[in-house]
């Protein structure tokens, strides 16, 4: 098995056409709607979804449909600009007149319909727009058309989000191709996370789910901005069988890693284009009594603001690692454990090395940083997690929404 | 019983003296020494300590000592400016020697001493400077040294914190003083980054600890500036008995009263001086199915930055209040909940009340603020949290804090 990046997203995978365009819920002109079709008549669907408990209509509806298609979709319709999310009766009608309208512009069936929002909370969806806008973009679907539909999914993104790999097995090639949006500048209401991978290949709807399930564990599942999961989050795969490629439990390996490359290198675009964002860090932690703990203590330092705004700071603090891990419910040996910012052992053997914070403060004056922390705790768990600095920005980004 | 906030703090009951003075570990030539001293030969004592894993070394010792003293103390000694954590065995000898260098100066056995210590991380104690100017403190001891005690604790703080009361009971009055420090790496646990409770009540060892616990709950335990519970937390509660009056179960309540309003007043003192913080805000959880609940949602939205960030920008932004509801992990049901900002409830019944917005940013722009969430879950459990507004300067001060 062996993976080449490819240039492309979502409509790299043959048989997967995508169209995007502004059909008038954003105010400033810019794409608000977005749509994916698979040309194959049976299409595996899996999706993942917000735990937050205060979910928006478009995610109670894309569940019911999975639920009702048995593992099956043939599109994806996605608004951005408004959530519809927070929006009571009228927000969950809004919501299945979205896959309605996209199901009658396709001629399939409404359950084969995903529909995904992101924007403001606690706004109508101006259907108007939406009942012209949803048979334009049918209209303008292409071969071609993944960057425009990367584009209509953006809210205050600074940049789009699309990737894709080839994966050569000995049985053949198949494609995996994705886009995704994060959170920007602009309306940060809205900080929603949305992802969408599509492949070729031949897969069942419970190994696609389950291919899913674990690209996003070690990708979309261990970033950070800022420790918010919003009311909108989804992630979807669509598998189409274009390839003849049919992944059993001997190829299921090439799969996952075709979801995980493409998955990892949206995820850290979203990170990258994290609100008020200017430095990249990889968090890993080891030496973990258990694989619950590693992921406890790598996602308490990442969303640390402490230790956020020091490297933002340019600042060799490991005071505040050590902190980070101490307070994070994972078990920790202060004695064993250990420090490291970049190639830069900072603590170890329960003393600091002092004399090395001149050289650390000069790694981190880079924008792609790695920080490592082991717990000392005896057993060898690890987790990685990447986040990125905190900064005034961030706070001007969140703080003059309305002004 | 009848409470009555008085003037001053640790030094407010009988028989307790205090001082406070610069000894060289601050190089801007500011208070980093503060001593506590009851006349009283047997005095109770308590103490609650970070749950942090990287635990300090006073903390370590101060454990230590009111296990070996039976939960008696006469003396707390502190330095701000190095915390004295992460600082392996010399670390250790250091608080050893603090504690020691304190009871010689007083002629009192060392067990009778505790030991904090509030600052940077990772740095190892100026002995020399602690070993002149421990007894230079204990020399300026004096009734009315609170105050200067409570500028020698501080390290960011923009504001020294002092409190004391009067308690009237059937059976006479005692006093409750207070004093305590904060500012960063503030979201205490089990006990802030430091406070210090005295009163001339008659209080047995685990009657005080009792009453420390209970009062630290709705106080000390109940504020977040940052959610960064730090390495060297403590709160100490000595009583000398000097009133005469003796508290029993029946007069618990009197002390627990005595204790909570004065750790009240201290804790909401360290929030208004947090970090960067410029508006003070009371979160109430209400409508939760458990307590655990009630606390896990009041302190998700507490430590939201995004929440933080709308309070800063005055945005009565109430979608991040109900995101950080739903993804606080406790039972949240959207149409039943309901969030209040102020007098205004924004969203209620499953749907928004946008007309109000425009008073509730109006009420934003004040600096004392109340917010609401009902979880509505069916419960009627309660808890009240209080937090800072996130700011531009937060980030600043903790960019550049070593540099």
């Amino acid at each position: 098995m062996r993976t080449t990046r490819i240039d492309g997203g979502v409509t790299a995978p043959a048989g997967f056409r995508a169209s995007g365009l502004h059909c008038g819920i954003k105010k400033n002109g810019k794409p608000d709607l977005a749509l994916i079709v698979s040309d194959a008549p049976s299409t595996s669907a899996a999706g993942l979804f917000t735990t937050n408990l205060a979910k928006a209509a478009p995610i109670l509806v894309s569940q019911q449909h999975l639920a009702d298609a048995g593992g099956h979709a043939r599109a994806v319709i996605t608004n951005s600009g408004c959530a519809n999310a927070c929006t009571g009766p009228q927000g969950m009608a809004d919501a299945v007149e979205m896959a309605t309208l996209t199901a009658d512009a396709l001629a399939i069936a409404p359950p084969q319909v995903l529909v995904a929002s992101t924007g403001v909370i606690g706004v109508n969806l101006p259907m108007p727009a939406l009942r012209s806008g949803i048979p334009a973009t049918a209209a303008s679907l292409s071969d071609d058309g993944g960057p425009a539909a990367a584009r209509g999914i953006m809210t205050t993104d600074p940049f789009p989000k699309e990737a894709a790999v080839e994966v050569a097995t000995d049985v053949g090639s198949f494609r995996v191709g994705g886009m995704a949006k994060g959170s920007g500048m602009i309306e940060p209401r809205m900080a929603t996370m949305l992802g969408y991978l599509t492949t070729d290949a031949v897969v069942d709807p419970s190994l696609l789910h389950r291919a899913l399930t674990d690209a996003c564990r070690y990708t979309f599942n261990a970033i950070t901005v800022d420790g918010e999961p919003s009311t909108n989050d989804c992630v979807f795969a669509l598998a189409n069988g274009m390839s003849g490629v049919v992944i059993d439990e001997g190829l299921y390996p090439a799969l996952f890693e075709g979801f995980r490359q493409v998955a990892h290198e949206l995820a850290i675009g979203i990170v990258r284009g994290g609100e008020g964002a200017t430095k990249l860090v990889e968090v890993t932690v080891t030496g973990a009594a258990t694989d619950a703990d590693a992921w406890l203590a790598a996602r308490a330092i990442a969303n640390s603001p402490l230790v956020k705004t020091a490297v933002h700071g340019g600042d060799p603090n490991w005071g505040r690692l050590v902190a980070a891990s101490g307070r994070s419910g994972a078990a920790f040996v202060l004695e064993h454990a250990r420090v490291r910012i970049g190639p830069l052992v900072l603590f170890e053997g329960g003393r600091p090395f002092d004399e090395r914070a001149p050289q650390a403060a000069e790694y981190l004056k880079g924008t792609t940083l790695q920080i490592g922390v082991d717990l000392g705790a005896g057993g060898t768990h690890t987790a990685t997690v990447w986040t990125c600095d905190l900064t005034a920005e961030y706070v001007k980004i969140n703080a003059e929404y309305r002004t």
